[in-house]
């Protein structure tokens, strides 16, 4: 019996300010482009869908950002989160790597995504929204959503994708809990909906139709605001409590990783955890970072750097990003959250500068190292998670294979326990990998080589 | 916005001995009684069942007992686990009352029985057992076992109740997932098993027959144990690391509670937070214990203390407790962890002596106190844990129509994320509350009138 080892920050020792990894870049994000103009979109293009203190923190270049004494108030309901040390994985896995894992399941919707979700339900309480509309996939940013919203009193609409919302009803049963109105979309309630329903009254939606709904909804009105789970840079802002909260853990532990990995769909939990310790090798410390994707979504290791509108019918501002094209449709992968065309512009252009690396994997193998994990550390991870586990077994792997001790952390962004019907059928044996052909990934590019180049 | 309090306590404060309350109650549980000869059944008659180590701890009156190093070390995953004031409960109910909750699903289960799972699975290994079985209901035990004999290496197989088995995958999955076999209960190989499939093919099972099953495994078996989740004495006893971190955690408040409420499926999840604040009791501190129940059960408040079998087709010895009689069949309420028909002698005990109280609550208003509270903390309760939030709001109510201030403690003794098919039902108004008719307990308690009186 090998005895597991918890780092547990003291509350005292919770950070009390964001990591602005733009301020170390050393090539910024190029600025989002307004849509229609094509010029650079400024705090006012924003302004209908954001309250302005987010605005200024999505544009801002400052280092260091204070966390809101109240948002610091319901941190505390979990965090500081864990980081562990996985012994019995390492044992399983017969490697000399030391494996170490930040544990963001802890939350009190499960994942990384109630970071952000209360310091934005702040930020808009007090800057006076009356009413939120947001989109979500699989549900956990629309549950982590609900549940900031709730604490804050403010109404929220989610648009969920409609697939997710009839084969999935668990996380929509817990943003009603929370008390949030949720919507299977497409819905015919928008213009967007309602273009989509005229070519396929029977479409099961996708995360870029919700988005266009969730933005149709609330840009015209004056007291309603948008809300993004992930891809913008205070969301991604928002997350680096994770990086910071285990960069003080390895202190306490007496070491320091090697390669820190996390998951990839639209950026932000690998930002959460990768920022701080960017900041290191910027200064000069030895460190790798890597975001892993699914192959059926591969948007860092086969998109193009491109302009490319963050929704599938055209109405965001365009971004700067990593894209497989805005009406690219990945197949119907378990990992919801990891299905998104798009990356977030500050790991998109991490990327381009080759300051991080990115690999892809089929769920088959993100599933059968998830449940080795499970079965040594005692923690069912999220399929999403699940990828970045993926990455250190082959980590984990190769440094068997050399024979070297490498020091592993990766974040587990969060539990399964919503996904239950997903390891049911990989027990079962009926999940599959599917290939996904060029002729696929040439089509959705076809579609965007129009739209204006990163400069 | 309301400020959470969390009472952390650090892992060197972690209690390193259980408290064993049979050293102090007034009057000791009266012996188990061999089934055959109505003799008390002494620590032989149990070594088929169970190591000799776990037997010690069965028949011990010593007041404190050691917590092994290695049961320490796998607790520190998750515990201490933390106590909140649940202060946006408060204010959501409007109540002068301050109500704590010491919260249990933050173990790997996601619920209290992992104190006991991890405790039983060690002091097995220590024994030399080489397999071991046992029965789960909705399978919040069956999970916390699979956990604890994966940890230890020791081959698992688990009688689940065939309803559940084949209606809520996600716990089975669970149990699989950490390397356990699963059957559903009745199976054919047993002569329980086959004795129910005679009379009903069609059998969808119940606890009583698991446990049937799961005994007849493992009795006439050298190299293999049965170990139950709760009513016995050794059960109760590792599950009060509960109570004695509260008493901890409320020194840290500054603080001590009036009245100390947890749900009664078995006793060991309310003994657990209950027993040290009754050895304050004992020595004359005013301090009031609750157990809850469901209408659908009702063990404490409409049972007999008499002497009855454990399981269902009368296998095991006779205890004495409250019982409904082996044969009661409660009604499918979706609290499967509150459908025993017995209760643990201890709290059974207690109960005959004045010494706690017990209530009991219908399902629907159980499930609508559980939303109140997690829509409020955030978190969302286990159905049976939802019950002692049932009370918590009664107490809470009474304290608001007597204008006293009046401190509660409650135990959340696990989540609800297994169990959302439950509050998927509730949300689209499709539960009902079943009445129980005096004639079904008076035809149960008809069958074990003729076993012995306890003394």
């Amino acid at each position: 019996m090998t005895q597991i080892i918890k780092y547990q920050l003291n509350e005292s020792d919770m950070p009390r300010q964001w990591y602005n990894i733009v301020a170390d870049m050393p090539n910024k994000p190029a600025p989002a482009l307004h849509p229609g103009t094509g010029q650079p979109a400024g705090p006012q293009d924003f302004a209908p869908l954001f309250p302005m203190n987010l605005i200024e923190q999505e544009v801002s270049t400052q280092r260091w950002i204070d966390i809101p004494e109240p948002v610091l108030a319901i941190y505390a309901q979990w965090r500081p989160s864990p980081l562990y040390r996985a012994r019995r994985f390492e044992q399983a896995l017969g490697t000399p790597a030391k494996i170490y894992f930040k544990y963001e399941g802890v939350s009190p919707s499960g994942s990384h995504k109630t970071n952000t979700a209360v310091a934005q339900a702040y930020y808009n309480k007090l800057a006076g929204t009356k009413r939120i509309t947001t989109e979500t996939g699989a549900g956990q940013w629309g549950s982590a959503l609900s549940y900031a919203c709730n604490i804050f009193g403010i109404p929220l609409k989610v648009y969920m994708v409609k697939v997710s919302f009839e084969q999935k009803p668990y996380r929509k049963n817990m943003m009603q809990i929370y008390g949030a109105e949720v919507v299977p979309s497409p819905t015919n309630a928008t213009n967007a909906g309602r273009a989509i329903l005229a070519q396929d009254p029977n479409s099961m939606g996708s995360l870029g139709i919700a988005i266009s709904e969730a933005v149709e909804d609330a840009a015209p009105r004056e007291d309603t605001k948008y809300t993004l789970g992930s891809v913008l840079n205070h969301v991604l802002l928002h997350q680096t409590i994770i990086g910071l909260e285990a960069q003080k853990q390895f202190k306490m532990a007496g070491d320091y990783p090697d390669v820190v990995i996390g998951c990839c769909g639209g950026g932000s939990n690998f930002a959460g955890i990768a920022s701080p310790f960017l900041a290191d090798k910027f200064a000069g410390k030895q460190v790798r970072l890597v975001g892993v994707e699914p192959t059926a979504c591969p948007t860092l290791t086969k998109g193009h750097f491109h302009y490319d509108f963050g929704d599938a019918v055209c109405t965001t501002p365009l971004m700067p990003m990593y894209t497989l094209g805005h009406d690219f449709a990945p197949a119907g992968i378990h990992a919801g959250g990891l299905r998104y065309h798009g990356m977030a512009p500050i790991i998109s252009q991490l990327k381009k500068d080759n300051l991080i690396e990115a690999y892809a994997y089929n769920q088959i193998e993100c599933f059968q190292d998830a449940i080795t994990f499970a079965r040594a550390e005692g923690i069912i991870p999220a399929p999403e998670s699940s990828h970045a586990i993926r990455h250190v077994v082959v980590e984990a792997q190769r440094a068997k294979e050399e024979g070297k001790e490498r020091v592993i952390l990766f974040n587990l962004s969060g539990h399964g326990h919503f996904d239950m019907s997903a390891y049911d059928k990989y027990l079962a044996g009926a999940i599959e990998d599917v290939p996904l052909p060029q002729s696929s990934l040439d089509a959705s590019w076809e579609k965007i080589k129009g739209l204006p180049k990163v400069a």
